[in-house]
């Protein structure tokens, strides 16, 4: 039984506190927040969980064995950072910092004292994106073209942050969890249309050196809630649509057909239509499965679904990303 | 009465005959096409239609009065020259030429002869698009902070040109119509992943000098068909969705407040949620009224709804994002 | 070639004279209806179809070997009786009459007289209820369940008949289709909510021997269209939905699983949840398969998809539902 | 504030717990359930709730002032014979009680002991069903000429009931809500497709004195969930779609415009196609309201929205239409 406590009872923490809960692998020692009200029903429904400790306390608390953090993104570092010098396993929100070079000093902290440092992506947990693997990995889908996703909808505006850092975090988490291969460019546009406010809406695409090509659209002031992503390859074609109650991945029979035509000597073209096809997904809480996985690879059994360094690389991107915009799209070199 | 020649019996002839046919203001005498045997239907159908004439004959004949042009594109500009050259007013499908420097050249020659150079640009004269400009005339949306449209489906493969030519073009003569400012850079990325062929999925993004952001995503690989815009102002937002079969049309009134807060001295935003409503769209073809308007503009008692220099425009801004994806995203000015 | 003269060019009509055109078995000699305006675009359009003749002349036309009917519901059986007696194939409209009677008497004559008597119901030779059928003989969906039709829109009111003699009757073919078995009894229940005018909201039931149950809603005051099909069997269920551009058929592999529970001597029941499947269907045009039918069964090569028993027991059922509704749902008998 | 004991803990139970608690009227004492497991994780959360009681002694006890009953259908009668019997005020979940009968002798104990009876109809609290009562309230919607609704899922099989009780019942408390006029008649169908078990797909529909038709079409063994009401009136019509997030309620500008043409002096009809609209709903929890509208009657401040003859007039339709099914659809007298 690994002892957890958890910094930040905001909009996250609650979850966090349910699953650690619900996991037979931890036990929720303590829960803080510098906003004690919002700890009291907290306290109604599980009066042993401690909720008198400062976060510093609870850092460095002898009887804690790992900390959870769920804090705005300006305090991941710090906190993470006492953390791990004080000896405790780190699950982190994503991002893991808000900059590339604090993430390395992160992993090497965390490296250095042979601690788990657990960034909290939870798309790859879920069981769309692992049914998408699964297609991918055994060549269904086939060579890939393209990734082209469409996350918008009105709100939350994070004004610490821009859309990029709050929406299109989880397609790059998606995308770093789908591929092996690692993009050697990145171009982004985008607009603050609130003065004084930071990018509202944007779009940034991914260049590889194979025959990929990612694209991520996100918008904070769209007035429909889109999730929508294609995927598209020399065999097969989907459609992964997160609002869609039951049917959110669709798998389309198909493509263009590529052969050559002897006759007159040339390379020709076809279209090819055929079923469709919605796999059946178990419905099941992902960030239950962070969880476990997390105590997996605390008690050295299990790799995370995406390491550290590929957190990191998630926020060097979203870097570059940033740079790309100001610039107006001009491209950014990743290697 | 104008006598009107149709060269070109392909894909988007028939539509023409059939709307200059419709209007009671053309009359065709004589539609040509290299390939003899599709205009045999034509020919049944409508016996006293001369399709016997070579190009060059339809072109010099001096009872025509004006020359439709619906060949390749490649060929726009010789045969619009050549109709403009004898003395004919020209209309031509978009794109007017191949480049803005032809397209310069046919304005140029126009305006000598004092004749109409005519483009079919087809959105601006759908329901759709005349009532969203209704909306941003009257201030209805406020001020627009965006437009960003996914138009996606699968083929057609236009292997003179590219998906930006072929799709974003639509999306180009939408935002020439409804916006009185000019663009003053696009940046573009794309992707050709089918070996030796154009680029079939791409993104380009135009920069305004004052508020207004415009994005298009455009896609010849795509699974499913999408054909959705997304407006957005400080009053209401709007989404377009040209799938629909009645509800094309729909007025969110949604959009975020920034007001200030005098007890903390503070600007303070929040969203605002209300009713949707969409408005009764006529089912009218517009190709219809688009072959009214050429002959309203040729009698001299209208403008068409983009001029030509608009229709030169849009073919600038494509040449420039053509460049910008070929650097990877860097933005190209356009002034 | 079967020489083929058409009696009315209304609302149908055209669609007539344009698949018997599209046919190769067909030469379509003439064409009339009362009112002579509506024939002006098709003499222009087919110069060679003779227009001029009247009703009487064309069936009693030596050079015509069968005829056509898509006249007003009250004319089918005076003029299908007519051609019969005059020697000449029928091909008529459905329904095939307004009363079972004169349904019974137009078969007799066509038997007498060796004549094809064949009833157009167009469904039946559509490529989704096509592989329903085939879904259902080869025992994809197991034992059937049930079938419920819902088939609303606003209009069109047919001020001689009511919703059921227009709507439920398409439905009423499909099921004629699709199951061996026939129904023992019909109940019905609607309402005529326009003064004076006939019932435009009802809904009929149809009861059968064995396990199936049909139900069909039916509504000319609906505001929205709705075309949908729930048919559910032992092994698998599925959606018609007709609406659909592309997905009109969806595959659930879903159901409800009974077994014994041996340990405590039980039947127990489970809930079953699977993939989708939505097979591809090809877009053709189902009018040409039935006139190209017609033609086979003229030439003795081929049966209809329904028999002129079958259509004259959808007249049957109609009756029957008619009187039920009249006596508030109190079962008819069909046997 | 009202001292509450709650029976029964299963499906529906948790839900009354959470929401008596989140009301200030109310304080939850005791909860109890034959299953004691079930109550375990209540105690954890909730440690001063008593879950030690049984029915009898929670129903005896003399500190609790009313008690809610969320048991199997066949024990609620004795539970609130017994409450009642014991001067305690009454919630019951729907239906009531198994038959009519039980339902009188139920409202004659609270009538002769001045205690309140509330049936926990939850529908008529909801914002959707509350808009649509102020749009007919306020004569938006015209005469209403139908009300129509598909309430159809895959399970739950409630295997001592039949899919009318459990599904059906919904829409005749929102029927009971929205119009005034009683039914005179009602006419059942349905099958029980599965051997040995409760009818599980059935329509009923009920007759009224006046324009009114409803229909209602429910369902167990359906491969899509769908919950859409259409209701017409002679002005406006509306889609009632409880699955959209949003858009749950959209009017329609449409209908069938009667009107006397004088030039040939007879009546005509038009259809007419207007706007759409979508009224902004707000998301709160209906059962929060459902509690406090029961507390305002115990304080003698309120009206139930449905009192308790109506929710036994509901018991009675259901009766009958229960007989109506099993004669095949003969309809059965309602005064």
């Amino acid at each position: 039984m690994i002892n957890i406590g958890i910094l930040g009872y905001g909009y996250w923490g609650p979850n966090l506190v349910r699953n650690f809960n619900n996991s037979d692998q931890f036990k929720v020692k303590a829960v803080c927040d510098l906003d004690r009200i919002k700890l009291k029903p907290l306290q109604q429904a599980h009066p042993f969980i401690n909720i008198d400790k400062t976060f510093d306390e609870l850092i460095t608390d002898s009887s804690i064995d790992a900390i959870a953090i769920a804090t705005p993104i300006s305090t991941h570092y710090d906190l993470s950072i006492k953390a791990l010098q004080n000896g405790k396993h780190v699950f982190v929100e994503k991002p893991m910092a808000d900059t590339s070079l604090k993430c390395m000093q992160l992993i090497e902290e965390s490296e250095k004292r042979n601690l788990v440092l657990f960034v909290d992506h939870t798309f790859p947990y879920t069981e769309s994106v692992n049914k998408i693997k699964h297609l991918i990995t055994n060549n269904i889908l086939g060579e890939i073209y393209y990734f082209d996703s469409t996350r918008v909808n009105l709100g939350l505006f994070d004004f610490d942050s821009s859309v990029i850092w709050d929406l299109a975090i989880h397609d790059l988490s998606i995308v770093e969890y789908l591929f092996d291969t690692k993009p050697i460019s990145v171009s982004g546009v985008g607009k603050a249309n609130i003065d004084g406010q930071p990018i509202n809406i944007a779009s940034i695409s991914l260049n590889f050196n194979n025959n990929l090509y990612v694209h991520i659209n996100v918008n904070w002031l769209s007035p429909v809630k889109i999730r929508k992503i294609l995927i598209s390859g020399d065999k097969k074609m989907l459609v992964y649509d997160d609002i869609e109650p039951t049917e959110k991945i669709k798998i389309y029979d198909k493509g263009i057909d590529v052969y050559d035509d002897l006759t007159i000597n040339k390379i020709k073209y076809g279209y090819r239509s055929g079923d469709v096809n919605a796999p059946y997904l178990k419905q099941e809480e992902p960030l239950l499965k962070v969880v476990e996985n997390f105590a997996d690879v605390i008690n050295g059994i299990d790799d995370p679904l995406l390491s550290r360094y590929q957190a990191m690389n998630i926020i060097k991107i979203l870097e570059a990303a940033a740079l790309s915009i100001r610039h107006g799209g001009k491209p950014e070199s990743l290697i």
